[in-house]
């Protein structure tokens, strides 16, 4: 029974409509607010309003409608786009309502039927990307004097309410029909999918008796019961729900960080060339290669160097190098992760000015107090956030004329391993300067990981010499020798090794199981203290992971593709 | 091709040889030094030496040789019950010596051939075993005065390894052949299953860029190279090895804890009767009702109080209630884990004086300093910690007659849900006390979680007032409504509501998905902050339940099975 199940679960991974890496058409995530088929922006003063309204026939793929608010890939990505725009095109904004446009439904989150139609690589991807927006909107709420409510107008269930978990106050109309619920377990056989598990003990400090009852409620928990078990911050009658969400939105517009009198910067549409070896941007390009199952990826720097004024930054908006380079490294990461999972191992590579990559950090870092100054280094942290739970193998390649300075820097700190040639390519340029490194201001503090810990921190988690070594040469590039002496890269081969050495590397990542490559490499990214994000991306996703792939979950069988038939899920009841 | 290898995978789960649940004769936990197959024990001062000298043909089940010292669960019992006994038996030991009987090899890690016919939950569970024991040495370490020191007098490789960084020192031989290695994802496909990634970048602080290296590196490193990266803290040339482990064992041995000229008690054999549809001991007893799929605990409490004289104890050892009824729930919850899978909830009740087991707690608490006092303690943490990791849903009934008191109440705290009657069973006995529960000294410090809090902190984690309440009832019988009104209780229906709930809740709970059971209960159990331990049991192991599963490691083309023929595992390369 159960071996039956699973292999129907696999044999689905092969329905080319729900499989991006074999459809023809690669997933995009570039969108406008004018093309937006699921959502409504709206603004009043320091308030913004953004009205989910999913368009039932907007399925991203074929093969489910997309009833009751609920959501799939498609509508996440308007989300973030949403999101986005709110932090960069409206600085006038200072809270953000998130409600519903339809009756009595909030969001009865990610759509079943295209879960159930989904591969396992999919699902995974999907639920990865929906946390990252929804951690997102946290990180406008803690960084950018931009909270988010959530205006529960009707019922939130599963995506829904976790959608809700990721606002910072949750209002829920006291009708007695709209309820919060995590019917995932008891409906579905899987797990809340994008953090609801964990916000709720470790955000909202649900007790965990009470979470435990409540995520096998299908139907959910509703009113004074609700606010009670801390579920949500208030339950408010109909009559009184507009004012009172008025009043929550100007009392939260009231506490804003959020400068008065700026104005916004419009994201002009990313320039993308997108062939099926290469996907390129301005400063970003990437060569896919399939027969090695790599995806080779330079960015560059600057042309120039940034000056001293940080009105430059404000009116060059998206062309400002460090914006640039991170949207099109952000789209990127969104568009190898959904559309090339057999292109296992990323190499980085950079090329350019370090002293352009530096004096950009040090524009930004002059003017933290700055909003677009700061809503650019949070970008970017977000966007390195992004590499580091991307299963996907990252190396770095760090060679003459390679700019690894400060932000760059990171790429290589992100990687799984560094190589650093160890003086110059004898036969391409014997006079070039050596490869070098510069650790620069952005290494020490701005970038931090999901752990809350620095890159560089976490790499010398019990070594605060290692540390103060490291800062002492800020600005210093290093050669070879100086880096791998700091420890700063992994290895350092010369003209002699290197090709070989480089080759084997990319050569042994292909040989080796993607999925305990995937494992290990979540394991060893997050050494040090855990954090919400950290238990979501490693511990909840691991968890999700292996449940969704079981066939209680998705055999012909289980749960998901019984839900809504009438029929029980036949489950293997063995407890492992 | 992989769903095939699902199938293949699935099937293995029905070999009658490998399946313990489904195998005639339960796995055995109880074992004595006498009995040993696998480990010597040799005893020189304070210095112990257990020496791993595994039975090739010893293995537990059928079908697999255990050579190269390599283990499989049979071996590691007699792991943890060396352990254990060097705690009781053995207070005059301060430094254990772990090394092998075998020329040139320490230990080859868990058998491979074991791994690859077993089915899944025997994998998963075996691993969680194996992890305890290793904790259990650290706690050692940790509580006891007990050091290990890890005598590498051979190549230690994958479990082997993980086995040696369970202990504060490891020494490997430097003889140009003896190496260190985590070879299961270049070899196997899998991660290691023991803790050992985590144990590599959190408790050694080995940089991650290393860690990637050395664990895809099947030989893995030797000498200097191991000790420059940390992996192991010292290497040593053959001639200079017995002198130099004689030392470092002194060394460690002089700053111990553990008290001088004490003796030690004899650990009896436990007397158990088990049946097929129950399990009981002295003190606690198991009602196995397979066609609900629970299984009714209850815990009994010392006949009479405790004096106040910690003599009695020593007089008592073993027989002593607190440690008789730890030694006697460990046996149970590892029986039942192992051989009986599809019992899927754990209902636990008390029955006797809550004096008696108040009074228990306090002689042992008020004798903290004892060495005895402080084993029996630090044991009862380590048994409920197994609760906290237990794959199946636990319940806690609190009734007229019950004794939740002190260390008892931890169980109704460990549960995922408790329920405490409201007033009295009409019924059964009007006249009866109601049912109480009683918070002690036990609740607020001596009984950690794996988290690093008490159980009754992590439920009330934002809330320090909620604590304080309860700290206030230290002592104080408190009824259902007083109960509920500080939060120590889930529900507390009355007589007529009784048994209407708790069926409903037990139906329920056997009506859900395991696999979304297990995830969930992994999540909730373990709010707030993270240590090795949460790591290790809740993201190491979502991982390795999921790599363990796909077909790339267990599918008949996977890299379990096509270890060591000579064939390439034939990998589905896509990244999740």
């Amino acid at each position: 029974m159960t071996s039956l199940a699973a292999h129907t679960a696999e044999t689905s991974a092969d329905t080319p409509q729900n499989d991006a890496a074999e459809s023809s058409r690669p997933v995009e995530f570039r969108v406008s607010p004018e093309a937006y088929r699921h959502w409504r922006l709206s603004f009043d003063g320091p308030v913004a309003t953004l009205t989910m309204d999913v368009d039932e026939q907007g399925g991203l793929r074929d093969g489910y409608e997309l009833k009751l608010n609920s959501y799939d890939l498609g509508v996440d990505i308007e989300l973030y786009d949403a999101v986005q725009r709110l932090r960069f095109e409206h600085p006038e904004v200072r809270v953000v309502v998130l409600t519903s446009g339809k009756d009595k439904i909030f969001c009865a989150g990610a759509n079943i039927r295209m879960l159930a139609g989904s591969p396992h690589p999919w699902k995974v991807n999907f639920c990865k990307f929906t946390n990252e927006t929804r951690n997102g909107m946290e990180d406008a709420t803690a960084n950018s004097g931009q909270t988010y409510i959530a205006a529960l107008n009707g019922t939130a269930s599963g995506g829904g309410y976790e959608l809700a978990l990721a606002c910072e106050h949750i209002m829920l109309v006291d009708d007695r029909s709209s309820a919060v619920s995590l019917p995932e377990l008891p409906l579905l056989g899987v797990l809340p999918g994008t953090g609801g598990l964990t916000r709720i003990v470790d955000k909202r400090h649900v007790r965990r008796d009470h979470a435990d009852y409540f995520s096998t409620k299908a139907e959910g928990l509703a009113g004074k019961k609700a606010v009670d078990w801390k579920l949500v911050d208030e339950a408010v009658p109909r009559p009184k729900w507009d004012d009172t969400v008025a009043s929550r939105a100007a009392e939260r517009a009231a506490t804003s960080s959020r400068p008065a009198d700026v104005t916004g910067i419009v994201l002009s549409p990313l320039d993308k060339q997108r062939t099926d070896d290469e996907i390129s941007y301005r400063y970003v390009r990437a060569k896919l290669d399939r027969s090695a199952g790599t995806v080779e990826i330079t960015v560059t720097a600057a042309a120039q160097r940034a000056g001293t004024d940080i009105a430059a930054l404000h009116a060059q908006g998206a062309d400002f190098w460090t914006l640039a380079m991170t949207r099109e490294l952000d789209d990127l990461i969104l568009d190898l992760r959904t559309n090339e999972l057999e292109l296992g191992t990323w190499i980085f590579r950079t090329e350019g000015s370090a002293a352009a990559v530096l004096s950009h950090d040090q524009l930004l870092l002059d003017h933290a107090d700055d909003w677009l100054a700061n809503e650019t280094v949070h970008y970017l942290k977000r966007t390195f956030k992004r590499l580091d739970v991307t299963s996907r193998s990252l190396l770095a390649l760090i060679e003459p004329g390679s700019c690894f300075a400060g932000s760059l820097l990171e790429l290589a700190l992100a990687a799984d391993r560094s190589y650093q040639l160890f003086g110059v390519f004898e036969d391409v340029d014997p006079d070039a300067e050596p490869a070098e490194i510069t650790p620069g201001e952005m290494n020490f503090g701005p970038l931090p990981m999901g752990n809350g810990l620095t890159r560089l921190r976490t790499r010398f988690l019990d070594d605060e010499d290692a540390l103060a070594a490291v800062q002492a040469e800020t600005g210093h590039a290093l050669d070879a020798e100086a880096a791998d002496a700091l420890g700063l890269v992994t290895f350092v081969p010369d003209d002699i090794d290197w090709d070989e050495e480089v080759r084997i590397a990319v050569e042994q990542r292909a040989s080796f199981s993607p999925d305990a490559l995937t494992g290990m490499e979540a394991n060893y990214r997050f050494a040090g203290p855990e954090t919400m994000e950290t238990k979501i991306f490693g511990r909840l996703t691991a968890w999700q992971n292996w449940i969704f792939y079981r066939p209680n979950a998705s055999g012909a069988d289980g749960a998901l593709l019984k839900f809504g038939t009438g029929q029980r899920a036949d489950f293997d009841r063995k407890r492992v």
